[in-house]
C-alpha cells in the first residue's frame, strides 16, 4: 500500500458573511498557497471540492479561478461528512497512482441546502437535526441519569477551546448558567447546545510519499481509513444512546492503521450538539459507556485541549462541506506544532470524527507525523 | 497496480416519465442485482451515485432502500460527465486497497439542474449549452467545409443504432431530410442535431480482481483511465474546432493501457451535439483532423456499429449523471457479448468519451476483456 500524507492546510474564518460559494473555496485555496511556498498550479493533479451547495462543476470553477487545470475534479457531497469523503476520496486516487499530489476544499454557506433532512420522508415533519437531537438527548440523559446542566459542560468547553481559534464562528465564552439560560429549543435542547449554520471553507493538500517532503518537513501520514452508512433515515437505529456507524468505522479505522485509542494525543469529534461528544467518545473507545461526559468535564477541569481542540461544531460553526476538512486542518496543525495557542504538547497521533445525519454514516481517520 | 473489473450492469429505460431520482436510482440498481444472482447487498463495500439532481445524501438514501450498508458512500458531481468521474472514484477506492466491490448508479430526471450553465458568468445570457454547440458547429463547418446536410449524418446514424437499442429514448429512424427540416434551435443547429434532456438511471459493478469472477465469467477490466479539467468557463477555447480535454485524457488513458486507437474495437462517444461526434473521433485519434465525418457517413454506409452502437447520447438521450455510466455499461455489453441487436463481432477492447460543458473537461476510459 502506498503512503499518502496530508502535508499543507488553508482555512478562511467561519463568519455569517454573505458570501458566494465560490468566493469561500477560493479564499481557503489562497490560504493554502500562501502557506505552501514550493506548490504551483500544475504541480496539482486532483481537484475535490465538498460542498452541499446547489451550484454544479465547483471543482472545474475552482480550478479555473486558481489557475489550476487537474487531471482528476469533481464535487462530493454527503452531507455533513462530505469534508471527510472528499478526504478519503484523494487517498484513493493517490493510493491508486491515478495522482500525486489533490487539493481538497470544503465549504458551505450559513444558508447550506443540506441542513434540512428534506430527503428523509421518515421524519415526517421533524427535518430539522435538533428533532433527532432532542431524541439522542433525552435517551442519553434517561439512561445515564445525567442532567441538562451536567450536559452543558461540553458547551462550555468547546468555546472555551474556540477562543483561541482564529477562525471559530464564536470567540465568546459562556458558563454553565449561560447555556442553561439560552433559547430552548426544545425541551431537551437550548441553542447553545446547538452547531451554527454558518460560512467558511478549509482547504488540505494531500500527496504521495514521493512528492510529501517537497511540500512539507514535517508530513502527516493518514494511517487508518473507517467508513461506514448504516442508513439514511432515522428508523433504523433503534438504539438512540450510541452511533452505530461510528463504532463500525472507528473498528476498521483502528484495524487499518494498528492504533488503539490509548495512542491517539488529539481528538476532533463531530459534536452537531452536546450530547454527540460524550456519546461518540464512548463509540471511539476513549470512555466506557455512560462515562463520556466524565471526560469531558475532566478535559475542561484540567485544561486539557485533547478533546476538540479548534472549539468542536459547537465553538467554531459549522458549515457543512468545510467541517470534515477543518477539524483534519486542525489536527494537521496540531500534529505539525503549529496550533499557536492551542497548540497540545507532543501531539503525534490524531484521530478525526466527523459524521452525518443523526450519525447514519460516519468516518473517522487516524493521522501520525 | 491492482487490477479493477466491471463484472455486471443494469439499466432503466430512458424516458421523459415523471418518476424521483430516488426511484430512478433504485430501478437501475435492482436491474443490476436481476442480472447478479450471486452478489448480495452485503458484499458491496463502495455505493456511489453520479447525479446533477440537487437531492442531498442521494447514496445514503438509495443504500438503504436497496438494503445496502456500505462502507464507502457519497455522491459525485461533474456536470455531463458526474457518471464517469464516479466509475473512476470506485475505481480508486478499490485499486487503493479501500473495498473490494463498488456499486456506482448514475442518474438524472428530464428537468435536471445541471442542463443550464448557469454557474458560468462568462457566458452572459448564453447559458444553454446549444450556445457552445453553435459556435463549435459553425468553426468546424467553415474550417472543414462541411455542410449542414453532411452534418446530418451524425444524427441518423447514431438514432439508427438507438433503433436497437430497448433502453433508448428515441426509437425512431430519420432521414437527412428529416434532420435538416427538423426545428431550427439556432443558425446551426436543429433539434434533431441535439441530445435531448430525459429521465433515467444506469448502473456498473466494479471489483477487484479477487472477486471478479464470484460475479462474472466475463470480467471487463478497467486498462486506461484518462481525465482533463482545462477550464470551467467556455472563454478559455481558443480553438473552437477541437476539444482539448478531450485530446489529453486520450493521451493518458492510451499510455496507461499501452493501447492505440488502431487496438479499439468499439466507441462511445459524447454526442451532446452532431458535431461532436467527428470533432471528438480525430480527438481521440481515430481520424486525421478534418476527416472524422467520414468516418461516421462510412459506418453508416457500411451498418458498422462500432461508433456510438448504442445511439449515442442524441439517440440514446442524456439524462446527465447516468450518461457516463450508460456508455460504459454499452461497451461492457459488447465485449461480454450481450449486445443483442447491437451486437459487434469480437470486440474485445473498447473506448468511453465523456465530457462536460463545452469539453472544459473530459474523461476516456480503455476497457478490455
Amino acid at each position: 500500500m502506498k503512503q499518502v500524507a496530508i502535508t499543507n492546510f488553508g482555512n478562511t474564518k467561519f463568519s455569517r458573511d454573505d458570501i458566494t460559494i465560490e468566493s469561500s473555496l477560493l479564499s481557503a485555496t489562497k490560504s493554502l498557497f500562501d502557506q505552501t511556498p514550493n506548490l504551483t498550479q500544475k504541480d496539482i493533479d486532483v481537484v475535490l471540492v465538498s460542498t452541499n451547495e446547489n451550484s454544479k462543476y465547483l471543482s472545474a470553477i475552482l480550478s479555473e479561478l486558481s489557475g489550476i487545470t487537474p487531471k482528476i475534479s469533481h464535487t462530493v457531497e454527503n452531507l455533513c461528512s462530505s469534508g471527510t469523503n472528499a478526504i478519503v476520496s484523494a487517498y484513493s486516487y493517490i493510493a491508486s497512482g491515478l495522482g500525486n499530489v489533490a487539493l481538497v476544499v470544503g465549504g458551505d454557506r450559513y444558508d447550506s441546502p443540506g441542513q434540512i433532512l428534506e430527503w428523509d420522508k421518515s421524519r415526517g415533519e421533524y427535518k430539522h437535526p435538533i428533532f433527532w437531537a432532542t431524541l439522542f438527548t433525552k435517551s442519553y440523559k434517561r439512561k445515564y441519569n445525567i442532567s441538562t446542566e451536567n450536559l452543558a459542560i461540553v458547551s462550555v468547553k468547546n468555546h472555551r477551546n474556540a477562543k483561541d481559534n482564529p477562525n471559530a464562528y464564536s470567540n465568546k465564552t459562556y458558563t454553565i448558567d449561560d447555556v442553561l439560560n439560552s433559547k430552548n429549543l426544545t425541551e431537551d435542547l437550548r441553542i447553545l447546545d446547538c452547531s451554527r449554520p454558518c460560512t467558511g471553507s478549509s482547504a488540505v493538500l494531500l500527496t504521495s510519499e514521493n512528492f510529501a517532503r517537497k511540500f512539507s518537513d514535517t508530513p502527516v501520514w493518514l494511517k487508518g481509513i473507517g467508513q461506514k452508512t448504516t442508513s439514511a433515515s432515522f428508523t433504523k437505529n433503534l438504539d438512540l444512546t450510541q452511533m452505530n456507524s461510528t463504532k463500525e468505522a472507528a473498528k476498521i479505522a483502528f484495524d487499518m492503521s494498528k492504533l488503539t485509542s490509548a495512542d491517539v494525543d488529539v481528538v476532533e469529534i463531530h459534536d452537531a450538539f452536546s450530547v454527540c461528544e460524550p456519546m461518540i467518545l464512548e463509540d471511539l473507545n476513549f470512555a466506557k459507556k455512560g462515562e463520556g461526559l466524565s471526560l469531558s468535564k475532566n478535559m475542561y477541569d484540567t485544561f486539557d485541549r485533547k478533546i476538540n481542540p479548534r472549539g468542536g461544531l459547537i465553538g467554531t460553526g459549522h458549515p457543512l462541506g468545510a467541517t470534515g476538512v477543518s477539524q483534519t486542518v486542525e489536527v494537521v496543525q496540531q500534529i505539525q506544532g503549529k496550533a499557536e495557542k492551542r497548540q497540545i504538547e507532543n501531539a503525534n497521533i490524531g484521530l478525526v470524527h466527523n459524521m452525518s445525519a443523526a450519525a447514519t454514516s460516519s468516518t473517522v481517520l487516524l493521522l501520525k507525523s
